[in-house]
């Protein structure tokens, strides 16, 4: 793949980023992570919402010619000043936007979970291998310092072998009407939501794929939860014998965390997935206590530099589509009642 | 059932225990909380070490004629001056030993786990109930403050319904000679000695019974683990809609609490399941400080009440069943791959 930025030729040279769907996540957290970022700068935008348009016009000085809808947004192959798409529109429009945005020449960064089947996740993966452009997904866990350092501890065995971890992320959600509760815009519920999350810190902690998957669901809200998912568990058989058991919720706050249990001793944060805030302890009593960062500003810059580099990214499309095949077994597995076998 | 023993008549009259089985539990634990107890006072013992009983006769001035082998115990019928007979015999031993003693006409104190098959839980329940004599197993939590304390902000709700249960305890096994890694007397690993303790956890924290339970195996060492299991995590599903996710394991230490994560808030114990040093939390930010207890005293002065009031244990032979039908269907989800359905 060819760099398509020469930045060695200017150090000062940052890649232009254009959010594409402006909710909460991009208004709260992307675009000021934005600002924080090295080697990123916000000077586009896609949104449906044309007050959204005039508002962050407002709010970022985006240049009007950097301003697009969903129907437009095939013209951003005639904008050579937009460099990388970021897709933050619900699940399940993520593979759309992308293969758009690869299409018209963009890298794309795309939010988790990456899409709502293991079959639109591949069709990302193709359309921006076909373009020539970079695919990464937003785990911005796997840029933070506290499960960096999680991660180092595993990878090293500071602890021995790790034999068993356990993993939980939900929270109670708000607003009935939003559309994570709607399964043609999100895919599934809390599992595809923030179950990712501990599914994630199972597979990088463990640092190796799972071979065995079954799980468990329950509804005790079946107004609210129609369409999605509630609360599910899970557990995992990797390869190197460890086990790993998991949950998620979208009726109760609190669960936020992950432990890892070695041959020596364990490690874990709690609470773990937040934006802020972590806290890890280890059984030799010392914390785990690394800087806070802003997570998605060192993602996006993380990214900036494999393309800036042309080297791999840590969470490329295939990172993506790990997760979504092994949800998808989740879901089978609840569905049959039967461990599911993973390749 | 009648009374066996007139206590109004005699308000300082203690219930006579003989301990039956004098290994390192008996030796360290139920021997040195008899001399706490309120209401119970060690008699007699059985043993098949004559080294022993000479010992334990010093020690704890047991008459001789209160010292029985396995090949003399049936002679306890002969014996008024012992009311219960505590089983601290290996696992697939407390049927014989408690049916022997049901048939002295003693009341039964069982350790856990209570048998190693459904069916002989069933026979010790029904030899029990033949003579007229009381059973109990030997669930020490079921009487330790902190553990009522998160049962009572379970039954009353204080945060709400309970939706999720997270519960694992295990640690690392030593003396690979020891009688628990037999599969001929302790019938399983690591789930049947310790994993009971979360099952037991997520039974009365959620307040029901499990109608679905599923699960998975690891082994990593089959040399020390060739007759018994070594890690297990398995799920359960409750008719009130609430999930547990539990794990046990004989090859790490530090895995030992439940976490309740209820409507607004959450609570939990860690460590939940050691003799003592018990730490609770609760989202409202106050621990659950409560009393320190001997759990082994509390549990035989409640049996002994129960015999001199006959009233009902709350911990009676059905209770160590309904664990054991439990954990054959964890074992049978292993071996079958697919979800058990609980009647």
């Amino acid at each position: 793949m060819a760099t398509s930025i020469a930045r060695a030729a200017d150090p000062d040279k940052k890649l232009n980023f254009a959010l594409c769907g402006l909710g909460s996540l991009s208004t709260n957290q992307i675009a000021p992570a934005l600002q924080k970022t090295k080697y990123c700068r916000l000077v586009g935008i896609v949104t449906g919402t044309p007050a959204k348009a005039e508002k962050w016009k407002g709010q970022y000085n985006i240049p009007v010619k950097n301003i697009y809808n969903y129907d437009t947004m095939h013209r951003l192959v005639e904008n050579p000043d937009i460099d990388v798409v970021y897709v933050v529109t619900p699940n399940a429009l993520h593979a759309e936007h992308t293969i758009e945005a690869a299409k018209a020449g963009k890298h794309v960064l795309s939010e988790k979970p990456m899409e709502v089947s293991v079959r639109k996740c591949e069709d990302m993966i193709a359309a921006c291998k076909a373009a020539g452009r970079k695919l990464a997904v937003g785990y911005r866990c796997q840029f933070e310092p506290h499960h960096l350092e999680c991660m180092r501890l595993a990878r090293e065995k500071v602890f021995g072998d790790i034999k068993l971890i356990e993993a939980g992320f939900g929270f109670r959600i708000g607003d009935p009407t939003q559309w994570r509760l709607k399964r043609a815009l999100a895919g599934g519920g809390a599992l595809m939501d923030v179950g990712i999350y501990a599914l994630q810190a199972a597979r990088y902690i463990s640092g190796e794929e799972p071979i065995m998957v079954s799980a468990m669901e329950t509804k005790t809200d079946s107004v609210k939860f129609k369409e999605v998912d509630e609360t599910i568990v899970w557990q995992l058989k990797f390869p190197n014998g460890v086990l790993a058991y998991c949950s998620t919720t979208y009726l109760v706050n609190g669960i936020n965390r992950y432990t890892a249990y070695a041959e020596k001793g364990w490690f874990g944060l709690d609470p773990a997935y937040s934006y802020g805030g972590l806290r890890g302890r280890r059984s030799d009593g010392k914390e785990i206590n690394e800087p806070e960062v802003d997570q998605f500003a060192t993602e996006m810059d993380d990214f900036a530099q494999c393309i800036f580099n042309d080297t791999p990214s840590k969470v490329p499309g295939e990172e993506g589509l790990r997760d979504i095949r092994i949800l998808m077994s989740v879901y089978e597995s609840i569905k049959t009642g039967k461990a599911v076998k993973l390749a």
